[in-house]
């Protein structure tokens, strides 16, 4: 093999999909040492995201202080590209949800530090800022983040605050004219990991805000809240934000960032797969390696995976997924583009057992695979084919 | 690929080698449709092996009336094969383990029928007879087989009878030369799949007595007896089998053959694979696809996977592995010729749920193995290799 591309998701709670392309680029090197290896850890918003992209892209961290979930003082990190046109922010670094412990409260967390990464991003020169949210423990509807980059929220005596989940239902004006100038020429592509919208029985207060400590009445009150703002919105800048798909990500942020400061919402994995150029990489590329922590039939909408087997396949390259679980369903990834699936699964013994292995059963599964493909190649040198 | 060799050994306790076999046939047919495949499912001679050499070579089953383990009157069969010059029997057939149900007894059970089956290949004009041990429940030294075949056992009265476990201590006399004509001048193979001695601390009755259902005292009886048998094996023939290699197989019945009726003892896959011309196949093969219900440090010595490796490893031919656990201590498995090893397991649960879906499972597997394979092979049809 000449060049190959490794291209996992992580498999999520055992192993980052930074680690998986470590060791996967170590056995490449053993048995292909001429091999060219692209890597680009795949992620879809969440906490990692900005590593993956400094991985692929290459591009430097930057450091700033900024506020907490609960205002207090942190030190918060973004990525800039090596483009020096891009920069990654992830909400993970100033609003997620390992970062309250058991303090967890999404009616009165905010998103305002990821506005302020946002904002120092914004005087940095770049033409485009990615967004990963996902793994958020607010429910702010992005209004934080948007107060950080300029934009005024006034209750009813007219006094400017910053919302949070649990005061939107006391704005009564929305003021955007006042949007750090730097920003309104800059794209902002937000990262979004679901579909849900923005409020009702599969929105973000009543699908995701229990995991982020709500009790019901809390959950009913974040509903009632972002009802409220998707109204308030649509009366005041005239946008329907109600029914737009992944509005309800990071606790509404994705309808407000697209409503407040007019960020695109795309999928995660199209946002990584177009950003690092795959198609690009896909030039003369023997063979994908891909894989996530399970497979199945879930895997063929919009996961890493199915992304990733759709480009491969306009460019006739094989998808080779090794990943932790495959389950019987997942047979329409074939049709896709994937060209194999390998379990890392060595041994018969329960999950609890195999994750503490998974590192050793991912290179030991890796090895065995590249020690197949040197024969199988073989065989067509032997002109036996 | 052109042409295949299917020699998978059984997954002890889920799979036969033959439904393996069939398996992976399957997988075969469906992505190489003309590629020749050489099915040779192995068995070390234990149940199964004539069904093996059957498969494998061709021929047919002959059915005779003999006598059971208790000498109750059974149906017993064995294999001639295609040949003509080699017939197999398998003790399972006629004083096997499970044809005595909870009646274990290896004091009083006899391998007489297993001897019938042996007179009567002999009848047919063979010039080859492979006897596969393994799985047996008797501990009689192969006396009851040996007598079905001409060999008088005679008490210190000078009174004829057929040795059992607790009764060789009453032997007096061995007199082999009524043994039937045409035997002698047929070269009997003895299939074994341990290398114990025939008494003492790792011999037949220690080892293996208590699992055909010996207490502690009758283990003590049975090995006494066992080494009252060697001594007089060696005082009237002239043999000493106390301490040759696999003479405890079966009970005693390895060392026993060989003296009292000149059978050579062999590996069970040294047979297997010589007797079906492995070596001869591996001609033109583009790869061998075998495998065991485990791999590990055990499989380095003597075992299918490592029999087969050696023999590929010199005609240069690829063998992958497909196993059902891999165990971390297998590495030195690679030096012996396997080119590859990978696990059925798809997920991870416990062997008590992997084992009722393990066919489901190989088939997948080996499914993918092939699908990589094809995408393997043609990196190096566009030349990129």
């Amino acid at each position: 093999m000449k060049k190959v591309i490794l291209a996992p998701d992580s498999f999520k709670g055992t192993m980052s999909s930074y680690q998986i392309c470590t060791i996967m680029e170590g056995g490449i090197g053993r048995y292909y040492p001429s091999c060219k290896v692209i890597k680009i850890p795949m992620a879809d918003g969440g906490e990692g995201t900005v590593d993956c992209f400094l991985t692929a892209c290459g591009g430097t961290c930057r450091t700033i202080s900024a506020k907490g979930p609960y205002g207090q003082p942190i030190k918060a990190e973004y990525g800039i590209l090596d483009d020096g046109e891009t920069a990654v922010v992830e909400m993970a670094a100033a609003a997620g949800l390992p970062m309250v412990g058991s303090q967890k409260n999404p009616a009165t967390t905010t998103t305002f530090g990821v506005g302020q990464l946002i904002a120092d991003a914004a005087l940095q020169k770049v033409s485009h800022i990615i967004i990963g949210l996902g793994g958020s423990c607010t429910n702010d509807a992005g209004c934080g983040a948007a107060a950080a980059c300029g934009v005024k929220f006034l209750d009813a005596n007219g006094d400017e605050f910053v919302p949070v989940g649990q005061t939107l239902d006391r704005i009564a004006k929305i003021d955007t004219s006042q949007i750090m100038p730097g920003l309104k020429s800059i794209r902002l592509t937000v990262m979004c990991d679901i579909d849900n919208p923005i409020y009702g029985s599969t929105g973000a207060a009543y699908v995701f805000a229990p995991q982020k400590g709500a009790d019901n009445n809390m959950v009913k009150l974040l509903d009632d809240n972002l009802i409220y703002f998707a109204n308030m919105v649509k009366n005041q800048l005239g946008i329907d934000i109600s029914s737009i798909k992944s509005g309800g990500a990071a606790g509404g942020m994705g309808a407000g960032l697209y409503a407040l400061l007019s960020a695109r919402l795309k999928s995660g994995i199209d946002t990584m797969l177009s950003v690092t150029n795959f198609d690009d990489h896909l030039a003369g590329c023997d063979m994908v390696f891909t894989g996530e922590g399970r497979i199945d039939g879930q895997s063929v909408r919009g996961k890493v995976i199915s992304g990733i087997a759709a480009r491969a396949k306009k460019f006739n390259v094989p998808v080779c997924a090794v990943v932790g679980d495959i389950e019987s369903d997942m047979g329409a990834i074939y049709d896709q583009g994937v060209t194999s699936v390998f379990s890392i699964n060595q041994k018969a013994i329960p999950f609890e057992l195999a994750k503490l292995r998974s590192e050793t059963d991912l290179a030991d599964t890796f090895d065995n695979i590249l020690r197949f493909s040197r024969s199988a190649i073989s065989i067509n040198q032997n002109n036996s084919f």
